[in-house]
């Protein structure tokens, strides 16, 4: 099953087209970067319970057979900090990231805390592989879930408690590229209902983000393929 | 045990301290990006099978406790892509990226599949936790590695091969953020000896990447730390 563009309002026929699944972490991030830079996009939904990032239709535009990715004109963009990255370059109002280099780094190694040593080993297809072939129960693999996160988020609790940079967002007053993957993050940890008292600056930010519509529109339970 | 510095013999007062550890293939692809921007810098290692990343001398530099980390001055960087973009930014020649921002995301994204794919699912903490709680006996762990592996590889030989980009390396004839992941990951790849068959644009620059001094020099067995 190939996705179906989803009809928004602001459908231009250029527009951008997002491959993604409500679910996925890696698709809301891309998601509110797409928010905060004000770009008109439709929806690509894959189901990924269903196998649909497996249609050979899909597996075309991305080998991987993973979401998202996104379409702008002829390109097939993949991998959501490289998509975000793009979108950051290529429309750079607001920026995402500050503009000094070391700023930079800790900005994108707060980042990549999530998206290279959270997520990955949190996704769909791994706790899959736990169950079937390792035989996992469901408390290891909630178990195994919520160790991840918390380990990732023992870091970036301390590293943003005590970074002078850290402000309203995860680096001063404006969300950016940190941000942008730690909100899906946490919402992430409510699956297993990780205990999340021990994060008081992350919970902080979270709440931040939130409460702009960029983000809270990118929730999964906005998204058109919402079950 | 807190790493000691190795005085290499361009060690120089304010050179750049790398704290890694010889078999870690996220440090190793610092060591190819030093190597060639030419930047002289010493080695901090620490022992990750013996735990030496959770020495509270190094939480306090990375309170993550994994490697790499740059000590570049006064400042600590962490995590090996935001580490490297730094070095690119902060040293503009050779270029590893591209000028265009899709031809920067097509080489971010292949650098992701590892970084974020294949590398954090097959990581030391990760294959421990297998063995223990889970009681994953050895020949699960070795084909847990190489699956996903495979399933990373098996998506970036097919980008590569149906690419009009790639070139003698990842991305034209120069090497880039690309080769800079996806040779370690080569490296990882003969760990449980998986099958590499499937995959000759892979091999062929994996080749042309360890014909250069900057990334022979980086490989585990030349390590100061190395058993």
């Amino acid at each position: 099953m190939c996705g179906e563009s989803v009809q928004l309002p602001f459908m231009q026929a250029d527009v951008m087209i997002l491959h993604g699944y409500y679910r996925s972490s890696a698709a809301f991030r891309v998601r509110i970067a797409l928010n905060l830079k004000g770009l008109a996009h439709s929806h690509a939904p894959h189901h990924l319970r269903h196998g649909g990032q497996r249609d050979p239709g899909y597996l075309k535009l991305n080998p991987q057979g993973l979401v998202p990715a996104l379409e702008d004109g002829g390109r097939v963009l993949t991998q959501s900090l490289a998509i975000v990255e793009y979108l950051d370059e290529t429309y750079p109002s607001p920026p995402f990231l500050p503009d000094n280099a070391a700023d930079r780094a800790h900005v994108r190694a707060l980042a990549q805390i999530v998206a290279c040593d959270i997520h990955p080993i949190d996704n769909l297809r791994v706790l899959r592989y736990l169950r079937d072939p390792i035989g996992a129960d469901e408390a290891t693999v909630q178990g195994w879930y919520n160790h991840w996160i918390a380990l990732g988020f023992d870091a970036i609790e301390a590293i943003l408690a005590d970074d002078p940079r850290t402000g309203r967002f995860c680096h001063g007053d404006a969300p950016g590229l940190a941000d942008i993957c730690l909100v899906p993050q946490m919402v992430n940890a409510g699956n297993f209902k990780l205990d999340l008292t021990p994060y008081p600056t992350i919970r902080r930010i979270f709440d931040a983000c939130m409460a702009l519509d960029a983000f809270a529109d990118a929730h999964p339970a906005k998204q058109p393929d919402a079950e």
